[in-house]
């Protein structure tokens, strides 16, 4: 079959004749129906992330949903014909093992997710990662019904958190400096958008989640955030964050990372999706155009999330 | 009687005459046996805190213990001739009123907090604030028996955080410029002293408590902390820090800003002093001595707390 694989940092991915992989004990093959594209996959291709791949060349794609077409000696609670999505980890395909850039991936049968009815697949692909880690975030943040939440970045991640946070009750305020998007952050329920959270300095913001990570945004989180409040960190934009150290003693500020999620995020962010409750905004495209896709994405044309479809 | 007075920012301290306080309806006049002096008066002289005080001019001294020697109107639970300490506080004597760097200090009977049996005046003066705010934060970082944990900054604070930690039963690991202290540090329990925390980055630090805060400090605490460990900030040497905010997200690393502490802390503090369990080095001065120790303290000239004893 051909898939897309990295070669090494620096190079384009290149479509590749590899084998057909053979589900091992403990393993599923899963055939792919949906696959989307991640600004890590940028990371990867560019340098900064590439050091986390397990090897190379490598087949990239960490965002997947599909059916499941054989399962190993042992395997138990997933069933061929399944419909699944794989949450994304840092020990998973696409990362450490090959991805879902193909249209056949291998996995250990604990990485594997039922898809609940009503989801599509080109939605659950972008949940297994932006979603899941979207809500995660959330959860950490201890946002509910309520909760004065800043949510800066209103990207593949943030537009997915605005929607989980408004359907918890919570009360939205948007840090967004791509002014396109302003609408739809607003048709998504939240209550204002600006271009700096700081604008929102005098709401007394209980939570704020940082989904840019650009410095410049986790410094101006620290300086709006409510005294006893809490700066999530998602985004990586950049390495560093210049803050002020006084702030956060003198507000007693708890600034927190959060990397990824649970099973259990990834679920209830497929039913909210399968509920209607949220989606993500797509831009379809096909199989032979992932390798062109990423470079779109690393060029920041693209608006939406990037899901490549397969037959 | 005579007062070391703060007139304004980038002036000395200078004794002035002052009316005697009288107890108002609610609050209570200590007599001052001790009082110590603390890097905050320095920053309220230097400028850098000088917009927190109350007004101007202001009598400093907010670390303070003596015998109460007056109660005004509607007060219960403090009596005439009782021990006791003042746990600093942003509202308190010496920041928001008249201090106790003063033979009298008049405050709200809400303020004091009674000394256990065998605590000398001398130690209960630190204990109300660098005592206070030092346990603070490690009962902020959740320290317990068998906690690895890194403290940096062996002086007025972290000397006693050292004592208080290895008293919970925790494991300590000391970075502190200073070598001058490191024999002091290692008899306080410490098991290991180096300059800086990122020496201790293999051990898997799970709480570091930063009680300098020169912001290179804070980034290698953050650099250096375990994954899923916490990092507590209290010292403010530096406004500002610039940290790895990709080590925060990949380490899922809890940041949090620590100031001051609760009268519960400042009264377990005073007991660990009492039972003999901890102690403050101090150089003891005479009351007219107070103005030039301030200058000695802004000039780094200081081994342990300078604290005024007053007949």
């Amino acid at each position: 079959m051909k898939a897309w694989r990295l070669t090494a940092a620096h190079e384009p991915l290149t479509l590749a004749e590899v084998p057909e992989p053979v589900a091992g004990p403990g393993e599923v093959v899963i055939d792919v129906k949906a696959a989307s594209l991640c600004h890590s996959d940028v990371g990867f291709l560019d340098g900064t992330l590439t050091g986390i791949l397990g090897f190379t060349p490598i087949t990239l794609g960490h965002e997947i949903a599909g059916v499941v077409s054989a399962v190993g000696e042992g395997v138990t609670g997933v069933t061929v014909g399944e419909r699944v999505g794989v949450p994304t980890a840092f020990g998973g395909p696409g990362q450490a093992t090959d991805g879902g850039f193909a249209p056949k991936v291998k996995v250990g049968a604990e990485w594997v997710l039922p898809l609940p009815d009503g989801i599509s697949f080109q939605q659950a692909a972008p949940a297994t990662d932006a979603g899941m880690t979207a809500y995660h975030a959330l959860k950490l943040g201890g946002v509910t019904a309520g909760t004065k939440l800043g949510i800066i970045g209103a990207g593949g991640l943030g537009s997915l958190a605005i929607q989980f946070a408004v359907g918890l009750g919570a009360e939205v305020y948007v840090a967004e400096i791509n002014e396109s998007v302003w609408d739809a952050t607003r048709a998504h329920g939240a209550k204002a958008v600006a271009k700096d959270i700081t604008e929102f300095a005098d709401l007394g913001l209980e939570v704020i989640v940082d989904y840019a990570g650009f410095g410049t945004t986790t410094a101006g989180a620290i300086d709006a955030i409510a005294p006893k409040g809490t700066v999530v960190q998602v985004g990586l934009g950049r390495e560093r964050a210049d803050i002020s150290s006084q702030n956060v003693v003198f507000k007693e500020v708890t600034y927190v990372g959060s990397s990824a999620g649970t099973h259990e995020d990834c679920a209830a962010v497929m039913q909210l999706i399968a509920d209607g409750k949220a989606s993500s905004t797509l831009s379809e495209i096909g199989f032979d155009e992932i390798g062109e896709g990423v470079e779109r994405l690393a060029r920041g044309e693209v608006v939406g999330r990037l899901v490549a479809v397969l037959p």
